[in-house]
């Protein structure tokens, strides 16, 4: 009996206006998001001006929880210490490892990547520099219902942790009451310090604006649906969000050296997300290409989540054969994915070549899951070819500089009279004026 | 013959009330931008769909430059050098230091602030790090007309350019086709790669789409009109954008130390931006406050851009009387100015309390306008209490990083059991299986 044929879009490099086909199948349709923005602007208004009131009606309307206040909606530290206590040994070992290593790579991460105050002295006493310091409060938003993951938990709460970010508050839906038990006990386990079941544009509202029960915070991090994405944007400049995510997106290079049912198997637990997730692969080996659908068509049946799988595949995936691995990097820089899974031998070579992707899983053993979970990398990564200018979620979004100038006597003659002489070239005498009155006669 | 009294709102933190007055002096009525939203949109849907043709078109239309080609609103580097060849030796030397200045300023900074790539190795031979790369091309706009500063050309391109960013692309209208030729010569200084007299929607369309003349660019950066603003928020995700800025801010901490005609003088130099440019001076002694009072009467007829400062200062600008230095530090955490003067006797002592701030001006000899031109720091800082959670532009703003894994056969025995563990909590098998597979039978 042979395994029914997954229809998959096949490219060549070679192809004419192949650029062109590659970049249109990269792109989404915008939404119409007119309806969306409307109801959203409604609820933030809602939640400004009536608080804690907004929340319990917008709590029973969307989540069908009903309670007398918003006291009610708010889990204890206890509660959260049980969650994880009643998890079985595995599950909490599991989770267990992936926090510890998790928190172990952002404590590097926060060393080597200059999140610590510095200043130089010039030869005339003046002391210029930055101050870095945490962020007071962050709030993150963690989805309830289907996509409710624990380990989305871990990566947005321990980097602000690491920080020294003092308050991580935390908003999840509960719809009908019904409590994620990973959810908290991951909360739980990652610091955080108070957890409220509310969820939707009124939950992002809540943290952006506060109530009397729920405080206001400087940032808001976290996935959400296109009601809580929309809310993000709006408050936007209120307080700090992190990036907007897009549907998620693999793509492997691989040289025709790996097992093809690991390359399958990678491809699928990308397009396991959503249907409208992206799973691409760039390979000079048409022969192992042939292999790669084969593997995809005997596995699929398998697959719990089949149905998903199978339409983000005929929707969006590209299996796609280039002259060699070097016009492939070359490729993935145009594509700028997500995730960049480098499967070749001496995959280091190559990415030398990548300036844009999310992050780089190099070498047959490191699939995109171990990634995702437990490597101590950030799972939360730049969608859409935002990789070309945005980074992983790291601790460098949970601090902030304050620069610092200290300008001695001699330096405010020298940069005094440069001060001068620009401010009134720009018309801004009273610029010019400040800087003149501290030159000695 | 005495001065006309100026009258600016004066608070006292013993006031009932004076946190919620504050809060509300501090805050703008936000504009209804429905109409500008709209504009922008039909915009940048000309400029999308169009490309050169729409560009000439609507630079006649909005700066009456009635060329035949986009070709026409190109400056070659020549142009740029002739500027700078022809300005006063005057001006020329003060371009150059704040030039040579800002540069060593970043510089530091990119070492300091962690803009290199890093990678650590564990026991297993697992390698984990992030590799840091300079964005591609960035586009930098420049206002033309009344608000046309050379510095900010400085302060936008030298820190791309410190990153390493190959391309800097600037555009600058140039209506009536006036040109600024200190921003030319700014230009030609700070080493930008190409201008286009170009500028409005149509600019920020042009920059984030590409059209057959203006390449495309992967981040836009500098200040704008409303119609600027609008569409860099529109272009956002396509692009990355730096902060929108909101009107300029300067806070005071002063302990009547200070020269009070330099006081007023660095109140004055941020009122005469525009009028809702906001001042604020936070002092324990009140007749010290009386003496600023005195010496803003005295100075202001002096100013030519008096009739700014005066409707900024009767509009928006604050003298609160503090109980002591401490209580003058807690409020300007609550305030998170762009700007902060500590102008005391022992200003570093002060500045270990605040957490919020754009940039900090530590004593009497640090006048702001010293940082606007020729310090060295950055002077596109955090508006609008946004200092809370970003940052001054910086080198770090023209690099992004991508996470590095690359996991041992070793390695992946061990975190292939948590991944797994933790994918079938989620409901992700195949994320478990891509996992599974990489395990030793």
């Amino acid at each position: 009996m042979s395994a029914p044929q997954i229809n998959i879009k096949r490219l060549n490099s070679q192809d004419a206006g192949f650029k062109e086909t590659l970049l249109s199948s990269l792109s989404l349709p915008m939404g119409d998001d007119e309806a969306i923005d409307l109801a959203v602007a409604r609820i933030l208004a809602q939640v400004q001006s009536q608080g804690d009131e907004a929340l319990v009606a917008l709590t029973k309307q969307f989540d069908r929880l009903d309670v007398a206040n918003v006291s009610d909606l708010v889990l204890t530290r206890a509660e959260l210490e049980q969650a994880y206590l009643d998890l079985s040994p595995e599950q909490k070992n599991a989770l267990d490892i992936a926090a510890v290593r998790v928190r172990a790579y952002h404590e590097v991460q926060k060393v080597e990547a200059g999140c610590h105050s510095w200043e130089y002295v010039e030869a005339d006493g003046t002391r210029l520099g930055q101050k870095v310091t945490a962020l007071d409060r962050v709030g993150i938003y963690v989805p309830g219902g289907k996509a409710a993951y624990p380990s989305s938990v871990l990566m947005n709460a321990i980097p602000a942790k690491v920080a020294g970010v003092k308050e991580v508050i935390m908003v999840v839906p509960t719809p009908d009451g019904a409590r994620n038990p990973l959810v908290l006990a991951a909360a739980w386990l990652a610091g955080v310090d108070q957890v409220f079941t509310i969820g939707g544009a009124q939950a992002v509202g809540a943290l952006a604006y506060g109530t009397n029960t729920v405080p206001s915070v400087d940032k808001i991090v976290g996935p959400g649906n296109a009601y809580v994405a929309a809310a993000k944007r709006k408050v936007f400049g209120t307080v700090g969000i992190d990036m907007i995510a897009g549907p998620s997106e693999i793509l492997i290079l691989c040289d025709g050296t790996t097992n093809p049912d690991w390359i399958a198997m990678d491809l699928f637990s990308q397009a396991e997300h959503d249907e409208l997730a992206q799973s691409i692969l760039l390979c000079p080996d048409a022969q192992f290409i042939e292999r790669v659908q084969e593997s995809i068509n005997r596995l699929l049946p398998e697959m719990p989540r089949k149905k998903v799988i199978e339409t983000s595949l005929t929707n969006r995936a590209l299996l796609i054969q280039v002259q060699d691995m070097s016009e492939a990097c070359e490729i993935a820089n145009a594509i700028a994915a997500e995730h960049l899974e480098i499967c070749t031998l001496e995959p280091r070579k190559w990415a030398e070549q990548i300036r844009h992707a999310g992050a780089i899983f190099m070498g047959n053993y490191t699939s995109e899951s171990l990634g995702d979970y437990c490597a101590g990398p950030n799972h939360v990564l730049p969608t859409a070819r935002t990789a070309r200018f945005s980074s992983p979620l790291g601790v460098y979004d949970f601090i902030k500089r304050s620069s610092m100038i200290e300008v001695s006597e001699a330096g405010a003659q020298t940069l005094g009279a440069v001060a001068s002489t620009l401010a009134h070239g720009e018309g801004l005498q009273a610029h010019a004026r400040a800087a003149e009155m501290r030159l000695k006669k």
